[in-house]
This record gives C-alpha cells, structure tokens and sequence, in this order.
C-alpha cells in the first residue's frame, strides 16, 4: 500500500515527485474521454520508469494466441488494446542540454490531476548542469466536449540564465504493446507529411491472418509558440522519419521570460472516417480547434465536466479520503466511457493501460451498468445492451466452436469484436456464468428504466440464445433425478471445472424463468413482434419451453440442511472449513500458495454464492441472506477487486454496518493506495463502478421495487454525511444524507414517487423533501 | 493409419521411398544404443521433408518456461532432450551436382532396419541430371557394444559414367529443437579442430539462471575412402565454420568403381568425463574406433544385440504383422535404455524425437519396469529404482514449493534431474497418483526379485516421503466423517480437479499400507537399519505410523451400490452415461471436442479405475474386476497410447478372448502403422512396453504370486502359437505355447518351481517341461 498522494476533495496531488512510484503516478493521472484517452506520461522526454499509453476507442490488434499447451476450442487471437500514437510528446532542449527529469535535481515538484475540471497539470522547478534553473508549468487534457481532440499547453521560464531553447513537438509511433504475445510491433506506417506547425501520421495495423480488418488511425498535430504571452517569429524545420514526423523550433529565450508551446492533437480512427478521407478529415479537425486555441477548448471541456458531475458527484462529509476516492472512481468511469457508441465498451483498464487486452468482460453487465443507469442519460446503458445485441451472431458463432447448437448463444470471457479471446479452458470454457450476467442486464435496464423496448426489440432475442445455451449445457443426473451442470468455475475463480456451482445453476435457471416471462408478456402484448421474433431464432414455442421449465423445475442446486446455507458447489463441504483469520500471514494467497492449494481450500476469491443472493435478493428472505453471509464472508479473501463491493452491499442490507464499511473502504482506494500492488498497469476501471454502488445501493439502500425507486439510507459512523446524484426513469434526484435526516431534491422538471424505507415519498418537480 | 511398411519377421522395410512419409520413416528406423541415438536420416543432404535429429543420453537444456497465464508453483524451466551434433552427415557431390535424393530420379529405393542386428541399411540407384545413374548403399549402427561410437558405410557407384566424386563428411551442430520455448538454438560451440580424416567438435548448453550446470559433449569423426575396396589415395581439405568441421575428399570414379566412405562417430559428454578431458578422450575413442575398424565393430555389435533378444524375443508364428510388431517394440526398448546408468532413464520418445522434453515420467515405473524385470539382468530394474531414490532431495523440493512439509516427497510429472518441468496446473499439481506408481515400483521389484535389499536399504526412504506427502494431501471431510482427497487429476486426463478419483486414493490408502508393512517387517528383521531410517527421515514411528493408519482404517472410496461399481470419482454418474459406439464420427475425441466438453463427458482417456484393479487384482475378486471392466471399457476411448494395454490384460485375465486380442492390436503397431498421425515426432518408446505386456501378462498370464511365477497362457485365436523369453530370479526361461500345449525351456542352470494355471511345476536347470 502507498500512501504518496496527498488527500484533496477534488484534485489528485503528488507533491515532491516520487520517481520509484512514476508508473503508478502515470496510471492514476490518466485522461480520457470515452474516445482516446492517455497515460499520465510527461510531455518532455523522460528517461527513468515509465510507461507511455496512449489509446484510442475501438482499434485492436487480433495477437496470435501463445499458450504452454494448446487444449481443443481455443481461440486463435486475443485482441489488443493498442498502445497508439503519441501525441503529447515535446522534447525540449536547453542550449545543448535535454531537458529529462531523469537527469536532473528537481528543486520542487506538484503533479494535479483536477477531477471537477479534468486536467492534468504540473509546476516544477529543475536545476540542469551548471546550476541553471528552470520552471516548467504544463497544463492538458483531452477534451470531453470535442472527443477525437486534446490540447497541451506547456510553459517553461528559465530562472536564472538566458539561452536558445529548441521545441521539438513530435507524433511518434514506434510504440509496442507491453503485452504483444510475440514483441513485435502492431503498427504499420500509411502516410506521413509535416507542414510549418503541424504534422500528421496515419498508422495501420499489421496484417493479420484472422479476417479481422485492418484499423487506422491518423494522428495530427498543430502546435503555437508564444514568448511571455505575446506571438514571436520563429522557424519550423520538420523532420520525417519511421513512424515519426515533428517540427523543430530553436528561440531564444530570457532569463525571467516565459516560453509557451500549445499543442493541439487529433486521433481519427478508420472505425468512424472512411479510410481515404481520414487525411483530410484530420487535417481539417486540427485547423479548427488550433483556430479555437487552447482556453476556449478549455472552456468547453469543462462545461462539460460540470454537467455530468451535475448528474453523478458524490459528497461525503468528514473524510477528505473517502470524497477523494469515491470521486476519482466517478471521475474515471466518467472518463472512460461515454455512451457516445454503442460499439464501444468499457476496457477493464481503460485509457490507462493496456494489461489484459479486449474490452468487454461481465464486469460490464455486473457492474458497470448500474452505475450509469443511475448517472447518465438512459441511451448511455441501453447502449452497453445493444452493443451485445450487435455481438449475438458472434456468441452463437462462439457456442458452435464448443459444440453447442441450433441458436445456442454464449458470450465470450472477453472481446473487442464478439469473438472469444481468453486462453485458459477453465476460464474460457467453463467461467459461463457470463452468460447470465447479460441476461440479467437486459433485466436489471428494463425495471430501473421502465423501457421494455429494448427486451422486447432486441433483448429476446438475446435471452433466447443465452436460455438455449443453459438448456444444452445442462444434463439430466439419473443418479440425482434432477438437472445438474458439470464442470464449471463460478465467480469465484479459485475453484475450477466443478460441478453444480450454485450461482450458475441459479442465473442459468433465472435466465429461462425470465425468458418465459418475457415470451408469455409479449405474447400478450405484441404477438406479431413475437411471430417476428419466433420466425427470426427458429423457436419452437412447445417444445423449447416445455423443455426450459421442465429443467426450472428440477434443477438441482446444492444446499446444506445443517447450516441452511446454499452450497457454493457440489461437495463443498468435503473441504476443510477454515476463515481468513486462521491464514493472516499468508494473504494474498493468489502470491503465496501454489495454484492446486488455492482451489482445494475453503477461501473464495470473490462474491460467488453471495453474488447470487445479491442479484436476486428479492427471491430471498433477509434472515436466509444473513446465513449464507455469515457463512461465506469469513472464507472470502477479496482477491478481486470485484469482491468488495458486493459484501458491502449485502453487509448494509443486513445492518452489518462495521462490515459493510470495512467492504467499502477496500474499493474505495484500491487504485489511489495502491493496495495490490498493480496500479502501474492501469487502473481497475470497472471496479470503480462497485465503490459507487457500495455507497448508492449500500449505504443508501437503492433499489427498485415494482417500477418504484426504493432508498434506504444511512450514514456510516465515520462519516458526518453524504449526498448523491441520481437519475430516475427521467427525474433528476440529489440525496443528501445525514445522521439525523434525509433530504431529496428533485433537480427536474419530471415529479416522482419514491419509496424512502418503507414510507412512500411524492416529490415534485424541482421540489424536495427532508425526513 | 498408414500402412507403406512392408510386413517382415525380422526387418522393418520401406520399399520405394516415400518421401511424404520420411519424417515418419525415420522415427521408425532410428537407432540407439541407451547412450546415444539418432533417427534414421540420410547420410547425405536431403532437401525434402526431414526432422534430422541426434541425442546423446542425459544431456539437457533448462527452457523457460512459457505459458500464456501464469499460476503460482509453476516450475522455471522445462528440461529439454537436446537436439545434438549431427555426425553421420556426408556431403556428396557427383561431378557439380550436389546428391539430393529430393531433386534427383529414384530408380529403386529400400530402406532397411535390421532389428535383429540393429543396422539401418539403404540401397537405392538414383538418376542425376543428363542421365547419370549411380548406386547408393549406406550401413550404419550405433554400437551396442560400444555405446558411446556409432559407424557408417556409405557406398556409391557411378553405373553409366565415369566422373569426380566429392564427399565431405561432417560434424554440425548447428541444430535446434523444434520444440525450443523462445525459438533459440540451446549449443554454444566450445572447440572445434580438423586432421587429415577427423573433425572434432565440442558444444556446450548455453548459461542459464536456474544454475544447472552446462553440459558439454565432444563429438569426433574419423573417416576413411576405398575405391573398389582398396585404399587410395587422397587429399582431405579441413572446412571449418560455426559449430560445423569437415573434411572435403575429391576422387575421381570410374563407371562401376565403388567407392566406398566409412565414417567413425563418437559422442562423450561431460556427465561421464571431466570437461578438460573431453577432447583427449574422444581422441582416443576415435582412433580407437577407426583402427577397429567397420566390420570388426559391426560383428561385436551384432553379437551384444543377439544376447539382448536371448533374454527377450517373442515369436508369433501365424501373424506376420504381430510378430513385426511385438519386435519393434522389444527392438526400440532395447535402444533406449540398457539400464547401464542410474542416473538414466526413459525418454517418452527415446531417442527417435525430442518432443514432450524430459526424459522421466511414471510410465517407468507403471509400464516400464515389468519388462525390464522380465528381460533383463536385475540391475537394469534396480537402477531404474535408484534414479528415484537419488532424485528424493528434489521430491521433496517439489513438494515443498506447492506447501507441503516435513519431508513430504511429491515425484514430478516429467523431469531430467528431478525438477518438475510440467506447465498445466491440473496435471503438474494434480496429476500426483504418480507419486503412487514410484511406491507400487518397489513393491513390483521386491515381489519379482524377492530382493528386498533395495527395499530395506533405499526403497523406505522414498516410501516414507511419498506417505508423507499422502498423509498431508488428504483432508477429514467433516461432512462425509471420512478422509477424502480433492482437486486431483487421475490417469484419465479427460477428467480434471476432481474429488476422490478412486484410483490416486487407492494407490495413496495402499502406500500408506505398504509403508506399514515394510516398517513393521524391517523392525522385525533389521531394527538397528530402521532406526537409521528414522534418524534419517526424521520419523515419528507412533504419531505418523498412527495417522496413517487412521487414514487407510477411513478413507473415502467412491462406489455405486447399484451397479457394484467402484466410482472413478465422486459424482461420476451425475454424467450422462454414453459408449463409445454412441459417438463414433466423432473419435478422437480430442481433436474434434473441446476441452469442456471432454471433461463433462464421461470418456475415459485410459485405464484409471482399472489401472488400479490392474495394479492391486489380488486385492479384488476377479466378478469384481468383470463388473468394472464391463462398466468402463465401454467408455474408453483409449487416446493415450497407455491405454489399451492395461485392458489387454485385463481382458485376458477375465477371459475376453477377443477384447484382450483388439486391444493388443491397438498397441502392437501404433507407431508402425501411425495410427495416431504422429509417429513423426517420434515413437512412442513407454507404452512399447505395455505391447510386451499385453502378451506376456495379457495372453500368457504371467504374474508373481507368493514369490512364485505364475503363467496361464492361452493363444489368441487369430495366431498359431508364440513364445517368449523371460528371466525370473536368476532363471531364464522360453516359454513356448501352441494352441495344444504349453512347453516351458529353462535356458538356465538355476532350477525353478512355477505355477502354470494353479499346477506346480518344477523345471529342472537346462530342462523343460511340456504340459
């Protein structure tokens, strides 16, 4: 755990500069905009630790796949996220000095990321060779108002001499993946061409053997120097090597007088510019916002920063630490993805890294989705769920390579494109719980909108191929006289190839239950878009639900009469039954115990059983919640970051308030902490979306009851109180919570009823109420 | 299935070349001497299909490990079988013409291999450009008698035209393994030197981290031209480049002049001589060799091959096919190992390929050593238990990094020098009845032998260590109030991560049995020794002699009471029960399922309850051993070459005639006629011994009972009759039987009783019985 980052409401500060932690710096300090997005990389060369990203929405690389041993039914790529062009980049030079903080004596240092405005900005003061001082201010960001753009604004004065200093702005992209399964390069030169202050670069992908098209990207820059605020004469000469185009400037510069270069930098992608007008297109993207300049586009991107924390901040009263953490968390999803498209999804690292490839994991589903439900115009999730919509035929596809038939869908572990990536056949072929975790979005979007369009158009269809799934993978047991499902890993990913996992004979059950219900809606609702539908998937309507509820009604799910707990899997109580008090010195144990010692003990990676009990806690009594709580809690080592955030749910329900608050505080920080020691490959972006839910749906009870938004709020002990924004099928709510009392506030024009504990609330619009 | 191998007693014969099938051909014709090999490749270039490969016994590279996901215990390095000098190459040039039998005419073309003297022949006439005809007939062997040299004798003859003849033999090691982890050659040359007629070449293992020690062989060449044979004179021009020396001969030939190369070859290595004498020593070794002479070598080396098949041949009259077969395998058993060394052991491929790496895997012990036992002398079995006993230290490292204490010894998967080297957690970590087999090996040989000095002596150590470790792998399930076992994988890799696979707990509860029992008779016997012991390994005698007991007294067995079966594992039937006739267009299996759908189902790879009532039969009634067979073979699908033997004998032993006979047939000529398209990587070398077994144990039921041999043989229907040769306690016997009767030889002058079916017979030294 680190503990370098000074705890601020609104801003993440590193003050002094911690070079050994550069990487995990780069990572927190990430911007993005749902399009592109980069690392917190310094402008200036750097020759110490570090990891430049950059990336942009939607280009991958489909990197053969390189396993130990090969088993049947892997897939032949894995798609990867692409470390692109760098854009920010400007060395400098000072006389005949490089400027590289590597290289000399930083006399102060504040690196700030400015969540409310998001930019990234950094004062420092350096003594180069022959004491000669300098002061450097930069200032970016990439623009959430003009999504395919960035601008830098990059200042230097030197203290205590004069002399030329050269700028040399640069795109360059000789930049390979970390993760490349084969260390080569993914990038191919198209085009290259500089012009006085402007440069661009259109990068290709490699070839690749897969039918995957080939992406481009182009990449343009424009750049402005300015001497104490005031335009100077200066030449340009530009240069053009492999993959690189840049423009050289040579001032000179006074002692006290302050340099200015502004660059603005452009990403267009072949995703959404026909690829021989993307020249063009950028060349004409850069001339508009270089005309702009940088504090109008400035201006604009914060515009519209506020709007959406207007729709999703989070205060918390009485722990600077806890508003810094949950706001980072906010600010980075916020980031990272946008909604703008709905062929984009939200990276497990987003633009902050590029550590396992593809972009859509269940996290999404799970996850994810509540939280933009809750903040962000409805088209936002709708547009996660058509994204799998589009990916149907692929996970049908899918199905087949594993020998499933006739429409029988099963998403993949992970993907770009809808094909399967993931290489290992416990995870690949038996993690399918991710099957369910879709369903239930369409579930989860329908009753939090109210919109049943989306399952009535496009949703069945997927709940279809999901149920379909289930029906083949499930085999009637002779010996039990009931359904079973053999060889599966449930959420808990420390228990592989077992049999009958609770949680996945329940979301597997859910899903038929859910898809006949919607089946016998629309039936009655719409029985022509049903024909439609039926026509559409070969549906046999008797048979395929006949047999669906024949399985609803026999499916075996373990349960332990003694302890009336449900029973993470078949013969789980073979095992010896310890707590994670009884290993204390050997967590994690995922570092320090051998893989085949993790999967034969008790301990439990993440929420498995208790997943369940939280996506379908209605179906459950509150005591029988407890138990099985109770009963897994003390195993569950929280080895994922998407652990935490269920057990607080759950423990807030419950009222175990001392637990739930221990559950949030593990998220919370994990990133800004450093707590796993991994935050330099990125942050863990979808994770993020759990602290939010920790406090929404835990501490403050949110739910959804019969079409009506539920709260249940209080306030942890450590907390003086919070407040927090949400949006409710078009009404616009701010909860404020204290220790005495709860008032909401109807931000818009659309008066709701609310259910507030168990008291029913009528809140007028623009109105609000205090209990 | 291939079938271009021309049926014979005693050759095995390609007529025409077939060059889509050379890969195959030359793992078939490869030829071994226990200390060095090389498969059966052309002496001169050959452009076309070829995997050219030279290994030299215990040499060995660490290669990294690579996997595509990491799991904690993973080993470091995989010990690679390395791919060596090449020695037997002669460069031959007609004229300017290179000699390449891919781009030349083949006239006629037989290869040869000689299993009764171990010579691999050639004898082709080939037409060059414009016409010219020559005659090509190479000898070689690798000498059994002398087995660190091997020879050629490569003939020409220009048939239609009188020309210059260029011939350059060769050392080269420019070689890598196909199999190579990060595609880098594993030699760095050491020394190279050319004489008149001789090259010299030394190579050493490249550095590695994990600080196993650099291995160096010395490789030496002498040759020697005749024409017509007689001496002549000639110049030799020494070549030398990177790990490569030569000498270039040139003669001028007349049409039907013979000219005649012998090439002397030696391999030494560092195992066996200091490094700094290497070069002497192979110096010497060479003019020793060459001064001996072709033929003389030739003769010695025939003659230690016809004591070989003394001790082991097996005649099949009726069946040419059968009795090639049953050749083959006695033949490449032979090759690989001669048990002269105890720090050698088997290579899954010999020395016909280098793929799966390592040279150890329980294939020794489970299928191995019964046909060492049986053919020759006792040493041979016993330093094939002394490898284990010396690798004990790195069995219990083994154990150790996977969390196991106090002396627990868990044997690798695959290893050289007692490393694990295995890569899949479910195989590495789990696959651990291994462990069982290294028990049930000192047993076997105690029992056969009646020699328990290697018990008493060495064998308890390892005994002790493997209970250890059993005794720590199996855990008390509170719930079944019984020891049980979780997370392994048994024989049948189909299955994985199961719990209480009935085999590796029964093979556990017996080595805990037998571990008992040698300790309670060496208390009797040798109290003083096994105080030693107990010293030595640290034992508890009350407290872990106690909980072992407790363990064999309740451990879990899984068993239907139905079908009186006992369960391969615990839930085995909630599977849907299938035989293999249900999916017939779909076999094999695992190249048409994925992995998934392979382990839910119920086909079982190879023999896993059965190879344990194969193991332990006088522990089961033979009704008992029907019921299982009856309920598992027809589930078999017998994918890995161990399978088919275990259900050979047992087949025989409850008399299905005609299951024993299409079992046998499905080991006897696997690589021969390549029924498993893989034969070019090399043969199947362990499960050779399981095609012995299958006669020997199978049709002629051989077994130990009491300390007593006991045959029951019968002959297949579709054979006249057969005999074998077997040694059994200082007596060498030939068994022959006919569909009439049984007539037993003792070719040796120690006396025996035996039991043929339940009669007592007592043969006489140097007499015979016919029964």
């Amino acid at each position: 755990m680190k503990n370098y980052i000074t705890h601020d409401e609104w801003c993440i500060v590193e003050n002094g500069f911690h070079a050994e932690y550069n990487e995990i710096t780069e990572s927190l300090m990430s911007l993005g905009n749902g399009r592109m997005g980069q690392r917190g990389n310094f402008e200036e060369h750097y020759s110490g630790k570090s990891l430049p990203g950059n990336y942009v929405a939607g280009v991958y690389f489909p990197d053969k796949t390189r396993v130990g041993w090969w088993k049947n039914g892997y897939p032949n790529y894995f798609a990867k996220v692409l470390n692109a062009c760098n854009w920010i980049g400007i060395d400098i030079k000072i006389g005949e000095e490089v400027l590289d903080l590597n290289m000399c004596e930083i006399e102060t240092f504040s690196r700030v990321l400015n969540m409310k405005e998001g930019v990234l900005e950094r004062i420092a003061t350096v003594k180069l060779a022959e004491g000669r001082r300098i002061k450097i201010h930069s200032k970016r960001f990439c623009s959430m108002a003009d999504d395919e753009s960035g601008a830098i604004s990059y200042k230097l004065t030197p203290l205590n001499f004069s002399d030329n200093v050269t700028i040399t702005p640069y795109l360059d992209g000789n930049i390979r993946n970390r993760d490349s399964n084969y260390d080569e390069s993914f990038w191919n030169e198209v085009h290259k061409e500089t012009g006085f202050s402007q440069g661009y670069l259109i990068l290709e992908t490699k070839q690749n053997p897969y039918g995957v098209e080939l992406f481009q990207v182009a990449t343009g820059m424009s750049f402005d120097i300015k001497l104490n605020g005031l335009k100077t004469e200066y030449q340009s000469l530009p240069v053009k090597i492999d993959k690189y185009v840049a423009g050289t400037v040579k001032v000179e510069v006074k002692e006290g007088q302050e340099l200015s270069v502004y660059k603005y930098g452009v990403n267009l992608s072949s995703t959404n510019y026909p690829k021989e007008k993307l020249l063009e297109e950028c060349k004409a993207y850069v001339a508009r916002i270089a005309e702009e300049g940088f504090d109008r586009l400035l201006e604009t991107h914060i515009q519209a920063w506020a709007e959406k924390w207007e729709r999703n901040d989070i205060t918390i009263e009485g722990n600077i630490a806890a508003q810094q953490g949950i706001r980072f968390n906010i600010f980075h999803l916020g980031q990272t993805y946008t909604g703008e498209d709905e062929r984009l999804n939200i990276g497990p690292k987003g633009f902050t890294g590029e550590k396992y490839g593809g972009s859509t994991y269940w996290d999404t589903e799970a996850y994810c989705i509540p939280f933009y439900l809750s903040t962000a115009e409805q088209k936002v999730a709708r547009n996660l769920l058509v994204y799998r919509y589009k990916q149907l035929d692929k996970a049908i596809e899918n199905a087949e390579k594993l020998g499933f038939t006739d429409g029988a869908a099963l998403y993949p572990m992970v993907t770009m494109n809808g094909e399967e990536c993931h290489n290992e056949w416990e995870i690949t072929f038996e993690e399918i719980h991710r099957n369910g975790a879709i369903a239930y979005a369409i579930y989860d979007y329908t009753r939090y909108t109210g919109d049943d369009s989306y399952v009535n158009d496009e949703g069945l269809e997927v709940l279809i191929g999901i149920s379909r799934f289930w029906k083949q993978r499930i085999n009637w047991s002779k010996e039990k006289g009931q359904y079973v499902m053999l060889g599966v890993t449930g959420p808990n990913e420390y228990e592989n190839n077992v049999n009958n996992n609770w949680y996945t004979n329940y979301i597997a059950c859910w899903t038929l239950r859910y898809t006949l219900e919607i089946i016998g809606k629309l039936w009655t609702q719409d029985s022509r878009k049903l024909n439609e539908i039926i026509i559409r998937t070969n549906f046999s309507l008797n048979s395929e639900m006949e047999s669906w509820k024949h399985i609803v009604e026999n499916m075996h799910f373990p349960y332990d009469e003694k302890r009336k707990v449900y029973l993470q899997q078949q013969g789980f109580l073979d095992k010896e039954i310890l707590t994670v008090d009884d290993i204390a010195g050997e967590r994690p144990i995922n570092q320090n115990w051998s893989w085949d010692r993790i999967l034969r003990s008790c301990f439990i990676k993440q929420a498995d059983v208790l997943q369940g009990l939280y996506f379908f806690e209605d179906e459950f009594q509150t005591e029988e919640i407890k138990r099985n709580f109770e009963f897994y809690e003390p195993m569950t080592v929280h080895e994922s970051s998407l652990s935490p955030c269920v057990h607080a749910i759950l423990a807030a329900k419950i009222g175990l308030k001392d637990k739930a608050y221990e559950m949030y505080v593990r998220t919370a920080r994990l990133d800004l902490d450093d707590y796993n020691n991994d935050t330099e490959d990125g942050l863990h972006i979808t994770s993020m979306a759990g602290t939010w839910m920790s406090i929404v749906k835990g501490f403050a009870g949110q739910r959804v009851k019969d079409g009506m938004l539920v709260l249940n709020p209080y306030v942890p002990e450590q907390w003086n109180s919070y407040s927090f924004r949400i949006g409710f099928q078009g009404a616009g709510l701010l909860v404020s919570v204290s220790k005495t009392d709860v008032s909401i506030q109807n931000t818009s024009g659309k008066s709701l009823t609310i259910l507030l504990g168990n008291q029913r609330l009528f809140i007028d619009a623009f109105g609000s109420v205090r209990v």
